[in-house]
């Protein structure tokens, strides 16, 4: 039975052959099964393009030649063979000169009257092994020939494909609520950020609202770290270049860095990482053992020079907020300050929903030229990271090539409610930094031994974790974390009064409470609350002023019972304070 | 009777007549009055120079010649007859070129047997009028001719004068204390911040410590704010350039701007200040009158390229942080909202021990090139700044030119325990920017209003407001500001369990209190925790343990009787929270 991916690329063949018999001026590139689907890439220029609006009828026509595709087989020909048969397709005979070149044999792949260049992989009985309805064609996008904008701009015609219709349904509605949830439309509804075209792309600016889910977020992080002995400390965004030279920055992320040119010709750049300013505080005096470990946590702003085409809302940002920590300490410090840091990870979460997978990311020994250190410093920091797991007594994933450029590290996974999986929480162990910046402590013996640095971001970025929250939760955020967790609509205007002395009581209990006093319909008012996503939205009308209660509406349980506002407020405040 | 100005005028001859007897060599050049003293400057290129061991001598030589100078006149001269007198001092030829090009009258004055070129202003009997005992030379440096650093380097002599010797005595007490409450000498002693070589000058980091200072005075002025309705925003920390061509920041501050060209060949800016941004968080959507004021604070950085040379310390860096905010309002609403921020003022500053002075910073009609908005727009704005102190009716000093670019302000100026003055908080008032960046309000009829801005900070920077404060209290912070309240001191290793309750204790109570539990001698600890200036120095022995007691050495108020536990800790509990 063929496997999905090799039912994606026969799909690839089945769309070109549809493409040829209706296109027949249309030549042919190359046509890879990819995750959800498959594409083919087609130089059109020889005639009329297929269009988005061709796409149903081109379909069609692939299921109507699926049922001749019974037979799927591979011949092997000579060099002169295959550049006959495509001596008309340039893109075709450049394939043919790789091949070639590789020594590799040159296969054709042959199913109903088709044949395309191909080194193989795919279902063997296309007819039998493939459903008619489990697969779609999905849009066109242009492409260039080899991804290389100086070739021919292609069509490009995306499919998708999966086991059974059922499966192809899934994906689809997932991609419909993805797009519902698109954080970009709803940080707009729900006035979170905004961006400029004065202030450029890449570069968020948080509203009121916006500004106070990032503080509460980020005052959860510093709650769940104060406890394990982190300060806060805070540093300049830029630095000379020295900084980064020292650190290994400069080589590593020369190209992404914002650099600066000084009106007295230095060199300075906006900071890329928050970890080599923080060196710099360590640094500032000699430290013995028994004041270790320092652990220094700031949130601060990092910088990339992301090229426009790269960037895509809070996903993709030119300058992002990190919630970052940096733990200086010795070697049999290690273990536990990675089981705190994982502690608290573990902590924050599942307060959100989030399930978590754990992977071990480590160097590429086939390629030590991209690591900062010889192979035994990194052979002893993985050693200690996969103890350190052991102790922990949990599966995780390896991540063989992913380490950061002077470490090994522990990244943490978040599952969200669409089954999605975003690359979130770090742990880093980094044993080369200290050895660059010469940092110590003076041990039992009156020696200078060299310490270990520990990065620990929880969030990551903030923009990005916002994003992906806000998807995860549709814009539906947990009470504590609501902008406005209550709003209080009165029915008229005789009971503003009641309405204020409501709002009034639940501000004082600290909550989040407005009225909503315009000069709207209830009806217009409740819509309004409702796609704000606001928790709890409060109708007083005549029966309330005369009972003295309010009348809940739940975003998530819908009409509560009638209570007294004294009693409402603790339940809020209840929500608020154990984050439900 | 001679003015102190005179006075130090008639020194700076005198001066110069000591030199001339005792380094026949040196060339005169100027001489002036200046604040606290006067200076004169001396080419000594033809023979041996004067040197700080030979001070004394010289002020010596100046008393001794005192007495003869019991009379100071000038005489009108021609343009040959000075030429003739200082031939041989090419200095004194050009400052001759120079009264000879205005068309002034060119005047010798003479006292005993030393004349100098001058145009006047002194002691007409110094004998008399100048007290030998009220002067002194202070130091020699290096100085170029008129300031151009492509002339020759001069000598410059600089000494103080004041009436009496009381005054200079004041004076030299008050420079010896500045220096013992260098903010920089502080900050290391007291481990609040540091530079470094790798990060660059005038960028500094802050410790734990440090950081804990700059959020407690930045809550502090956010619990002062948040009742009047401000919100908290946030934004990136750089710009694509259009933000500042349009906002008029570009052209003013164009040397100043720490500029980024970006891999794709855009240029971007580091921000100067916060307010064009800002402008995109209000310009996010149509607002109705009904909605307004919008008041955004936001506590971020903002940086300027210094040069070197004007760095120093906090008091001058590249990069510093602002409590900024700005009001989006309509014209009536102005008055109130100004009041609102001076109140914010008078609540911050007086905590701390400060006296206010107030300025109107208005535009210099003379040179209206230097501002944005024609005359009629500064007419209207800067009557409703005197409106509002009419309606405050408090005396406040005139600065005409002292306003930014955008609009005048009120400028407030603190006085410290040292008798500096030095400017603070800022409340400005912005019709222009609202017009480059179009922003309005609907107001009741239904149309577009142009409103206007005010721009608010209580701290201004909070690393120059930092400087100000630790040489203000001589580091000794408030308790509620000290980053360590209390340090328990056990006697001994017995008493270090009942040192860690009572710590425990403290902390619980949401104290900042520690255990010194080093094995060093109580004298040592006691004396290490004065020189951090530890507000509560709490030793635990025998007796304490004993009565279950502590006795703590304050810091402001000596040794206090001996309480529990709990009571002391409801004292410090009720100064932090009152800001005593």
């Amino acid at each position: 039975m063929a496997s999905l991916e090799e039912k994606r690329h026969t799909l690839a063949h089945l769309l070109a052959a549809s493409i040829a018999e209706r296109y027949p001026h249309a030549k042919a590139t190359i046509g890879p099964a990819v995750d959800n689907g498959f594409y083919y890439d087609f130089d059109f220029s020889g005639g009329p393009p297929a269009k988005e609006t061709d796409l149903a009828q081109i379909e069609e026509a692939m299921r109507d030649l699926l049922p001749s595709w019974s037979e799927m087989t591979g011949t092997e020909v000579s060099e002169k063979d295959a550049r006959d048969r495509f001596a008309g397709n340039p893109y075709k005979l450049e394939l043919i000169d790789g091949i070639v070149a590789s020594g590799e044999p040159i296969t054709l792949y042959t199913a109903g009257n088709f044949t395309d260049l191909c080194r193989g992989g795919h279902s063997e009985n296309p007819a039998h092994e493939i459903k008619a309805d489990s697969f779609a064609l999905e849009r066109i996008a242009g492409a260039y020939w080899r991804g290389d904008e100086t070739k021919p701009m292609l069509t490009r015609i995306y499919g998708l494909a999966f086991d059974s219709i059922e499966e192809l349904d899934a994906y689809r509605t997932q991609i419909e609520e993805a797009k519902k949830r698109d954080h970009k439309k709803l940080g707009k509804e729900l006035d979170l950020f905004v961006f400029s075209e004065l202030v450029g792309p890449g570069l968020p600016l948080f509203t009121p609202k916006g500004t106070l889910v990032r503080d509460l977020l980020d005052d959860f992080v510093w709650e769940l770290r104060k406890p394990y002995g982190y300060q806060k400390v805070e540093i300049p965004h830029i630095t000379k270049k020295e900084l980064y030279e020292t650190s290994g920055h400069w080589d590593k992320f020369k190209d992404d860095l914002f650099r600066i040119q000084t009106r007295e010709g230095h060199e300075f750049a906006m900071k890329p990482m928050n970890c080599p300013h923080h060196t710099q505080i360590y640094a500032r005096k000699q430290w013995s053992y028994r004041e270790l470990p320092q652990r220094y946590s700031n949130t601060t702003a990092c910088y990339r020079d992301e090229q426009s085409g790269e960037l895509s809302g809070l996903s993709r940002v030119r300058a992002f907020s990190q919630d970052d920590a940096h733990v200086f300490c010795r070697m049999n410090d290690v273990q536990k300050e990675f089981l705190n840091v994982w502690d608290i990870i573990h902590a924050f979460y599942p307060a959100f929903g989030f399930d978590l997978k754990v992977r071990l990311s480590t160097h590429d020994p086939e390629h030590l030229e991209n690591y900062l250190g010889d192979a035994s410093v990194w052979e002893k920091a993985e050693g200690m990271l996969r103890d350190i797991i052991s102790a922990k007594g949990v599966a995780v994933e390896d991540g063989v090539g992913e380490a950061a450029f002077y470490g090994p590290k522990l990244d943490f996974m978040a599952e969200d409610s669409l089954g999605r999986r975003w690359q979130v929480a770090t742990i880093q162990l980094d044993m080369n930094q200290p050895e660059r910046f010469d940092l110590t402590c003076i041990n039992e013996e009156g020696q200078k031994e060299r310490i270990v640095m520990i990065h620990a971001a929880i969030m990551g970025s903030i923009e990005r974790f916002l994003s992906i929250l806000i998807e995860h939760t549709a814009g539906n955020f947990p009470v504590w974390l609501s902008p406005v967790q209550v709003r209080v609509l009165p029915v008229s205007e005789k009971h503003a009064d009641y309405a204020a002395r409501v709002t009034e009581t639940l501000v004082t209990a600290g909550l989040r409470a407005e009225v909503d006093a315009a000069n709207e319909s209830l009806g217009k008012k409740i819509r309004a609350g409702k796609g704000e996503k606001i928790p709890y939205l409060l109708v007083v009308g005549d029966a309330e002023v005369e009972a003295g209660t309010v009348t809940a509406e739940s975003r998530d349980e819908g009409k509560l019972e009638a209570m007294s506002v004294e009693a409402f407020a603790a339940r809020v405040v209840r929500e608020t304070s154990t984050r439900k």
